[in-house]
């Protein structure tokens, strides 16, 4: 896969996202349908300059009956009759959805491509809910014998604290952090700041993951719009390239892995991701990780290549990962507070690189002078991440 | 998307799917390694040279609790780390698959890429599967209403019969003719034949469509695996060329449609895959259409531009569409009698006509000399439709 064949630069000519949320008032094709139309005018085109539509979704069948999710954002978003797929990785369809994106581009199959994530959870109750997100892990070695996502990053968590000292005070951090930035996005989910007393003293959810641990279940979508270099600013006068990005997967179940504290397919992804961007991670101005929970961001960290194993941690509990820090993480407030609309998160994260990079995000969260960034999206417990490095044009 | 970049020719270098039928003794996981270890020992390849995985699935969340289905299979295949997803657009996830993984190798990105589908839908109740497809329509605007597919399909049927005169015999005279060619295909769901008398006699399903108009709720898998041309010789001396592969969408709602005894979708996606095939309607040899009803089978033939529209019921009626007649359709028994695993269908279609392009199917229903066959593949009732154009090498 190194020397994937590239025909030419990718950059991106629009982004756009929805509120994340319980959105009530709101079905699947609402939410596509205003993240779409807010790209489409950002970039100034008409519908009829798309020329191919793919849409991540995790569970559209699960959480509202409603599969056949790429014709039916083309039908809504009227795009008919170019062609247009769900993909789906669990909570890497967005991610898995850039990737083909970018692949159709790049390679010189299409010009204009639009790159959509959607998902509508708060339908079903929440055990439907959880049981729809059982479907990213091995349903019959896992979920059939009663595990559920937090208990998942639980066990995790725990050997990593065992293996490397983590506390749970340095978890409650990544809260508390996740949430002062959320605080200040206009579209998360939760705007509540909380302090590090808050974090340690909710209910448990899955010990050690207390409920500021854990993601929430968020409605949302969000689209960007892809085009080749050469062509971008006829669109836009900050085109943001596509350095590099990159899939990669690992077995389904914990109990096949090699390390639970690693996740492997992270390694594989970003090894690959930097290689091809000829990118150093020393260049990278901020990250977009996929922290469903708290521990999952630590591990990111770490597996992306920005701490040693078992020392991500660390710059966690100093506080260098704030905006100002030595490496911003989840600008935005993360999945823990900006919210995870499962398809759409992957997609959601390229657009707050987007924003940042373009320096066009709300003051007190926007990294000053960013110039590289990168996204992170994991689905499941690790079987599918996606890492795409983007930079000013 | 007339002009579609490509870099290379691609070939399929190996074909295999499972027996279709109701499998009690096997699971997704099992049908999805069954057609991958039997395409890759007919390839002669390891594991390891694979680059790519793209597997069509539609709705392993609602019929097995089972998403993921990409990142499942690359792991029961043990093909990790490499990129993996499942795709996904309703009854025509398995062709989109092969597009994907046609696009893949055609512009360059990568070389051995294997494109799945599998569909287990037997393990839930008959209601349940019903709800589960309905996800294929729009289901706000039609299966909220009580319409299912066999509903949606007989409003099709009535309103061409009362346009263009097709009588029920006709509908019957498809699903003996699909019965007779399954009858002689050892991986077909239903082996039996039946006679016109049989098929008018049985149960109303939804007037005018009866019980033999209707395909059945499949199990089953196929994989084929695709490489560039110019080394596809290296692993079978019958490379089958990859012409053409070209999806189209139409909205998922028949109350949108302009004229609903027309699949738009399928009029587009025919029209470019035979402009960039270079090929004629005339130099087809055989067909496997999308008869998830036999009134499909009637649109198809003119969807497809080998009848004008309101004729194609002629060939039908004519017993044209036998293997020996003027236009062999669904020469494995079709949809009907080989069965339908939603997601692995259109990977099932393209593995046929690669065993008839070889000479390697059943004496009785091997279409002598084919040089070209077709594969044509629908979502819903025609939001997106894949139509993919196969030549011997």
């Amino acid at each position: 896969m190194i020397g994937l064949y590239k025909k030419r630069d990718v950059a991106i000519i629009s982004a756009a996202a929805t509120k994340c949320g319980e959105h009530w008032d709101k079905g699947i094709k609402d939410l596509a349908w205003e993240a779409g139309v807010k790209a489409v005018e950002e970039a100034g085109i008409s519908g009829k300059d798309i020329e191919y539509l793919v849409v991540g979704n995790m569970s559209g069948g699960m959480f509202v009956g409603q599969e056949h999710i790429g014709a039916l954002v083309a039908d809504f978003l009227g795009l008919n009759p170019i062609p247009s797929l769900r993909v789906e990785g669990a909570c890497a369809s967005g991610g898995i959805a850039f990737f083909q994106g970018y692949m159709a581009v790049a390679s010189g199959l299409y010009d204009i491509v639009a790159v959509g994530g959607v998902e509508k959870m708060t339908d079903v109750e929440q055990e439907q809910a959880t049981t729809a997100l059982s479907g990213a892990m091995d349903f019959e070695w896992e979920a059939y014998f009663g595990a559920t996502f937090p208990g998942i990053y639980a066990l995790m968590a725990r050997r990593y604290m065992y293996e490397y000292g983590l506390k749970k005070e340095t978890l409650a951090k990544v809260a508390v952090k996740n949430h002062y930035h959320g605080s200040m996005n206009s579209l998360a989910h939760f705007r509540n700041k909380i302090n590090l007393e808050e974090a340690l003293s909710a209910p448990m959810v899955a010990d050690p993951l207390g409920k500021y641990d854990c993601c929430p279940i968020s409605d949302g979508a969000a689209l960007v719009i892809l085009a080749p270099l050469e062509i971008a600013r006829k669109y836009t006068d900050t085109p943001i390239i596509v350095k590099s990005s990159v899939m990669a997967s690992d077995t389904l179940s914990l109990l096949k892995r090699r390390d639970i504290c690693t996740l492997d397919a992270t390694v594989n992804a970003a090894e690959k991701a930097f290689k091809l961007a000829h990118i150093e991670r020393s260049q990278v101005n901020l990250i977009e990780v996929h922290d469903c929970f708290t521990i999952a961001e630590v591990l990111a960290i770490e597996d992306l290549g920005f701490a040693k194993k078992g020392e991500g941690w660390k710059m966690c509990d100093e506080e260098q990962t704030y905006v100002g820090g030595n490496l911003p993480v989840n600008t935005d407030g993360g999945l823990k507070a900006s919210g995870h609309p499962v398809g759409a998160t992957g997609v959601k994260q390229i657009v707050e690189i987007v924003k940042q990079l373009r320096g066009e995000v709300e003051r007190g969260r926007q990294v000053k002078g960013a110039e590289v960034g990168l996204a992170h999206n994991v689905g499941g417990s690790g079987a599918t991440a996606v890492v795409t490095i983007l930079a000013r044009g």
